[in-house]
């Protein structure tokens, strides 16, 4: 039988190859960097990860990553509190963060409806938000959330909640991407490009 | 400006960026999902290449990865000990035991010559590799080097030390890949497949 890497490295490897995009070649190739480089790399790498889990938390407002609660976008006197935007998770509210165009401030819902796989609206932060909404005058939500099934349904029963305490509702635009030739659009996106359509 | 997110997310991210192969997108979602999923995951890696750098050392002898030395290769008694492989990294001894079709045992150089990046022959295993065939009665050592200039530099220093000694010493073949075409083959790779031509 043709021998085979230990069994530390190959433990190394196995948990490597669990992370999200790494195969099996990776994993081997970052296992094997690790040990190569004796252990800088490694240990800087244990620290960081170390200290993002005892540090990062989520804004208990907002539900943004955060090591202070509440997040610095909550406590920005520059932002204004009477638009909220809406989005399935933190990550999306620092893709809107980096193209900047937005001043509100937001409130994850940390998933979409999907009682297929078990997650029900007691599941997701809408209770936090029909509070939020209550303590504080908004003038305005924006759902900001993806286009498939699950988050249409969410925008769907989110939207109805909002209406009933008389909050105004927007979506955001679905359409053709920046840059994007009609060629390559989906059906799909051209007809949400078609209804969504303006005078000009 | 805009908000991004809390610095211990962003070390962790910045960390994850050195590995191999993993860029900034990859390395901020293996980020997140190691917050996400509250730990487990980013717990068991911890541990596991923790435990990787603790226990995986290199065999004193051929230079294999190895919780115990001598390593099970060099210890196997069904393995011919006159026959030595000599590669450039422990990888690669995997990569041949992968093959299953070598019974001797290995060298790693752990490297190549390469006296521009500083790397000389006091840097490689090379002084144990003569200790070995004059402490054993070694009939053949093979090269089984990469074809890049600094692989071809220290095959051809080793080798001429080994043949002072008077070992056999050979290179494995080079040539066309098993399953690749002619068309696909590089002019390099032609000539040496052209001058490694056997009589059939």
């Amino acid at each position: 039988m043709p021998h085979d890497y230990p069994d530390a490295l190959k433990n190394a490897i196995n948990a490597l190859n669990k992370l999200p995009g790494i195969g099996k070649r990776s994993a081997e190739r970052i296992a094997l960097s690790l040990l190569e480089e004796k252990s800088e790399v490694a240990k800087e790498l244990i620290q960081a990860i170390q200290c993002a889990l005892e540090k990062v938390r989520h804004c208990t407002t907002c539900g943004n990553y955060t090591e202070a609660d509440p997040c610095a976008i909550c406590l920005d006197h520059s932002r204004d509190p009477g638009i909220i935007c809406v989005v399935e998770t933190p990550h999306d509210i620092l893709s809107i963060e980096k193209a900047g165009s937005f001043h509100g401030v937001y409130h994850a819902l940390m998933g979409r409806l999907s009682p297929l796989d078990g997650v029900n609206p007691e599941d997701l932060r809408i209770k936090e938000l029909m509070e939020r909404i209550t303590h504080f005058p908004v003038r305005e939500v924006i759902l900001a959330l993806g286009t498939e099934l699950e988050s249409e349904t969410t925008a769907i029963y989110t939207g109805k909640l909002l209406k009933e305490k008389n909050i105004p509702v927007t979506r955001i635009a679905y359409g053709i991407s920046a840059g994007m030739g009609l060629e390559y659009a989906d059906s799909l996106t051209l007809s949400r490009a078609l209804e969504g359509r303006r005078a000009i």
